[in-house]
């Protein structure tokens, strides 16, 4: 199996809101329509799709709140972080954890977005990120 | 907020089984320990990371079971599908939807790995699957 991924799927109960979340963030549809929206993110897509179908789709039991994956942006700054947190906010997000520092040395804060599912934004100075958006596991240049 | 995702941190009850589970699959850490580990994915990152730190660290309760996220790796035939679900099987998956064309015009199955994440693995001839792996929502060249 390549080390990659090539789509995030998130189930959502109400697509309408979902997408209304995303784009309040500045986030365009690349594709799909009234009962899926596609997000093309860097080199892969983020999708939202009815929950429900997405749990019959991928042959699980729905456990019906979080289910141990959480999302992250990593952006430039300490300051990015905050604005982006807020920027969140304003877009209907839960914030649950205010930006801080970390325990690793970085900058962080975290939101949930209104279906339930959990993103962090930070900063980490130990990863580079490119210019692209891209990010590595190396050490910035 | 830019429309990218920088990681995505799989919450886990066993490390080690997660990890191994991965490493079967051909995926090599590049980073992290013995409490998280990282595996470079193209331009973003794949972590593995314990479920009740990372619901904490989140600020979210854990629903205890799947919820609402899918992740896909697309491939470049239907032939690669049926393999990669064989050898999602041969490193311990639960293979719960078999590879089969698909209403919208693909081919795909979908397995969930030993911590209960569900993977889906797709052949979309509508979508540009680049050679250095990243997806685009255009149409193929």
């Amino acid at each position: 199996m390549e080390q990659r991924v090539s789509l995030v799927t998130l189930g959502v109960r109400d697509l309408a809101r979902a997408r209304r979340f995303y784009e309040a963030l500045g986030w365009v549809p690349g594709g799909g329509g009234d009962e899926i929206v596609f997000f093309q993110a860097g080199g892969m897509i983020v999708g939202l799709w009815g929950r429900d179908e997405l749990a019959v789709d991928s042959g699980v039991e729905d456990a019906g709140g979080w289910g141990g994956v959480t999302l992250a942006q990593n952006v430039r700054s300490p300051q990015e972080v905050d604005a982006l947190i807020e920027e969140a906010a304003r877009a209907g997000a839960s914030l649950v954890r205010p930006a801080q520092k970390t325990d690793w040395g970085g900058y962080s804060g975290g939101f949930v977005d209104p279906e339930g599912h959990a993103w962090e934004v930070a900063h980490n100075p130990f990863w580079a990120l490119r210019d692209d958006g891209t990010i590595s596991l190396d050490r910035p240049a």
